[in-house]
C-alpha cells in the first residue's frame, strides 16, 4: 500500500494527511536550522516553548543536571531577556554540552506544536540536514507530512523549497509507487527546477529578502546575510532533532 | 508605487493582500470555466448561490425578464433537482440568451463569496480566459489578488497552475517594477516551467486525476476527460465574468 506523502504549505492546512505517521517540520529561516545546529554542537536538548513566558518559567524551574539558556526572536530580533537570538551562526560558534536550549520564535516553534497534535513522530528539518531527515522519515512506517512553518501566517517560498528537497529525497530513495504525493508536494518539487541553487531560492523569498534588508540597514544585523548563506548549505549535517517528549508545555528534541 | 500581486493558494489564506483591489477567482476544474462558458454563450447572468437551498429559492422567486436554470454539483455529480451539472461542455453546447444560470458547486462558488468579502472588484478566471482576465485586472488600479479555490479545502495544483498563467501574463504586460509578487505568486510561476502544457498540469492534479478516474469507471462520466481537455485550452475566450452586484445572497456575474 502506498504511503501518503503530503506537504502542508502552512501548519494545519492539511490536517487529514497529518493524522498519525511522521511529520517533518521546516522553518529553514531560521528556527529548525538553529535547533539542528545547537544539537549538532552538543546541546543536551532543545526545547520548543509555546511562548516566551513559558520559556522564562522554564529558566526559573530548570531541569536538573543541565543548564538552561533561552534562545529566540520576534521579527528577527532577539527576545528581551533571552540569552541568545535565533542565529544558527551563534549556535555553531558555541559548545553546548551540559546545556539545554529553550527556544521560542515567531513561526517555527508554533508550527512544531501544531504538528505534534496530529503526528506520531516529529522531526525537525532544514536544508542542512535534509538528506538525513528524509532518510529518518523513510525508515519509519506510515504516512509522511512535511509541515512548512510559513512566515507570519503566509506561505513562504523558503520553507516550501526545503519541502521540495525533502520530497525529492524521499521519492529518490524509495521504490517507485511507495509514495502518493499530494498536489502541494508536486508544487514543492517544481521549485527545485526553478532554483537549482538553494541560496538563490532563500534569497528570492520574502523572508530572505527581509533578513537581507535588515543586514543592509543596521550594523547589528550585519551577519544576517551570513545566516541566510549558512541556512542554504544543503546536506552538511547528519543531525536530525526528534521529539522525545514534552515538559511543562515545551516540546523536547534530542 | 508598486501594486501587490498576491496569489492566495486557498480562499482567505492571504487576507492582507485581498483587502480592496481586484480579486481574480479561479476554479478551473470546473466552476469558473463553466461560468465563463455560460456567459460566452449568451446567458443574461450567472449567479453564484451560496448554497443549493438558496439556488432552489431563487428558482421559486426568479428575477423578471429571464428564465432561471440551476447548475451545479457535489463531488463532481449533478445536484439532485438541478437542471444541469457543472460541465463546461454542456455550457458550450447550449444557447443561453434569455436565461440566468444559478450555480452552486463544491469549491468555486464558496471561494467567490470569500473573495467578495475583501476585494472591491471580483473577476472569474480560468485557463480559457486567462489573457483577457489578466488584461481586465491590469486595467484597474490597486492590488491584485488571485484566489485559488482549491479542492475540498486542499491546495490544488490545477488552480495554482492557472494562477501562474495569470501571474505570467500580468508581469509580461506591465513595466518592470509595477508588481510586487508574493512568495505564492513566485511558486505559481514555477509550475509553468514544470508543465509547459496546461493539459498535462490539469491531468497531474489530484482533482484532474479524480475526474479522469470517474470517466474510466462509469459511462455517465465518460465525457469528464473531454471536460478536462476543454478546461485546459488556453486563451480561447475573451469573456471575463465580473461581479455586478448581489441578489438574495447570490453573486451576480455578467
Amino acid at each position: 500500500m502506498s504511503r501518503r506523502l503530503s506537504v502542508d504549505l502552512l501548519p494545519g492546512l492539511h490536517p487529514a494527511g497529518a493524522a498519525g505517521g511522521t511529520a517533518l517540520v521546516i522553518d529553514v529561516l531560521r528556527a529548525t536550522t538553529t535547533a539542528t545546529t545547537f544539537l549538532e554542537h552538543g546541546a543536551d536538548a532543545v526545547v520548543f516553548a509555546p511562548s516566551p513566558e513559558l520559556a522564562f518559567a522554564r529558566r526559573q524551574h530548570p531541569a536538573s543536571g543541565t543548564r538552561t539558556l533561552l534562545a529566540g526572536e520576534r521579527g528577527g530580533i532577539r527576545l528581551e531577556g533571552f540569552d541568545l537570538g535565533n542565529s544558527p551562526l551563534d549556535a555553531q560558534a558555541g559548545s553546548w554540552a551540559g546545556h539545554t536550549l529553550v527556544m521560542n520564535t515567531t513561526n517555527g516553534t508554533a508550527a512544531a506544536h501544531t504538528a505534534a497534535q496530529a503526528a506520531d513522530h516529529i522531526l525537525l528539518a532544514c536544508l542542512r540536514n535534509a538528506p538525513a531527515a528524509a532518510a529518518r522519515a523513510l525508515a519509519r512506517e506510515g504516512d509522511i507530512t512535511i509541515v512548512c512553518s510559513g512566515t507570519d501566517a503566509q506561505v513562504s517560498l523558503d520553507d516550501c523549497y526545503t519541502a521540495g528537497v525533502l520530497v525529492r529525497g524521499l521519492l529518490a530513495a524509495a521504490p517507485a509507487g511507495t509514495f502518493l504525493p499530494n498536489d502541494s508536494a508536486q508544487m514543492a518539487l517544481a521549485l527545485l527546477d526553478r532554483w537549482p541553487d538553494p541560496a538563490a531560492a532563500l534569497q528570492a523569498s520574502a523572508h530572505g529578502q527581509r533578513l537581507l534588508g535588515m543586514g543592509d540597514t543596521d550594523l547589528a544585523f550585519a551577519d544576517l546575510a551570513l545566516d541566510v548563506a549558512f541556512c542554504a548549505e544543503l546536506g552538511v549535517s547528519s543531525c536530525v532533532p526528534e521529539l522525545r517528549g514534552s515538559e511543562a508545555g515545551g516540546l523536547v528534541f534530542r
